[in-house]
């Protein structure tokens, strides 16, 4: 049995930050799979794993964490990779997990669910959604003008946290070919040692062939 | 001059959540008014302050901080107040300053800017927006079954940050009575020594009379 036990799916792309997280380390890991499109699967995760209903969690010993950002801090102490050299970059780290948290990884994951997976037809709150991700990529374009990584010069857990929803191909109406940083940047973190993509991480709940 | 100078306005309540941190730690500081709804204003704000654009920004020294998040974990280092006894506990609190930038403070803060402040109309965003804070909200109250503050059994900084947008008066079509523990817990952080509105905390930008 593995040391770490992976709570996910494939089309989430908060657990896949976790999932790259412990490849990357090259920890022993396995996904476990729950489908949260099945409502009586969704309610024995509630009742037997997390009370919030919410992938990502990893297991270990007796322990269980959630929350990708807690995670991806717990692993990276643990493991001293991927984090910050002093406080000011740990805090500069911990700007950029609350940023994705609020801003990035969360409108978009709404609207590539919505749209992108479930397929469903434009409206308001589509709309909304991609005009919120929309405003959250550009931050993170002008950000990375001149910076090859998003705090420091090396790749940290705010990158691997922000790269979450990055490499599906799922159509949301955002052309990641219209952010040049963004799309090179998820480029740079695609040829590390361990990267791969979601898909090939963790099974999937919908089925569908990989574009 | 006071020590800590903190950007923002007594509408928002990411800077309530830092001005509050701040009077609980006895800490020398005022509030910088920033009116956002003056377009002018804010693209100097960019410039000259912060390049996303955000409150709040807290100045000390040379230095400046941005995300509540990260100003209200450097206070806690700082100051040794509200944080937490064990890594154990760290990781709990950041579990929470996560889950409330990504799903309780923000739909809410978002409904609330809506409705609440600019009267917008009920529409579909409006009621997307709502569905997604009354999700939050009831994850809250689940948490809440048995304690009297979120981490622990004292308040902390996670506290400080859920309780943002908690005391704004502005009608949301969300109910708080219906929430008797949050509503509990709320009273409870308004009785701790330092605790104000955040409408007697930082100036208005949008004149009306508290209600």
């Amino acid at each position: 049995m593995a040391t770490y036990k992976l709570y996910g799916r494939g089309e989430s792309g908060n657990t896949y930050k976790v999932a790259l997280m412990l490849n990357l380390c090259e920890l022993d890991w396995a996904p476990e799979f729950v489908d949260f499109f099945d409502p009586e699967t969704k309610s024995r995760f509630r009742s037997a794993v997390n009370q919030m209903g919410e992938i990502p969690v990893l297991e270990f010993g007796s322990e269980r964490l959630t929350q990708s950002g807690v995670i991806l801090t717990y692993l990276s102490a643990l493991t001293g990779r991927f984090g910050g050299k002093n406080e000011e970059e740990r805090l500069e780290i911990l700007r950029w997990l609350l940023f994705d948290n609020h801003r990035f990884s969360s409108f978009y994951a709404t609207l590539r669910m919505r749209v992108g997976l479930k397929g469903e037809v434009e409206s308001p709150v589509t709309e909304f959604l991609r005009m919120q991700a929309n405003a959250a990529f550009v931050d993170v374009e002008r950000h990375l003008d001149g910076r090859s990584y998003v705090v420091g010069d090396r790749p940290t857990i705010a990158d691997i946290s922000m790269a979450g929803y990055i490499y599906f191909d799922e159509k949301t109406g955002i052309d990641l070919a219209t952010y040049p940083r963004i799309s090179a940047w998820a480029s740079r973190i695609s040829r590390l040692p361990g990267w791969a993509h979601p898909y090939d991480l963790m099974p999937r709940a919908m089925g569908l062939e990989r574009q």
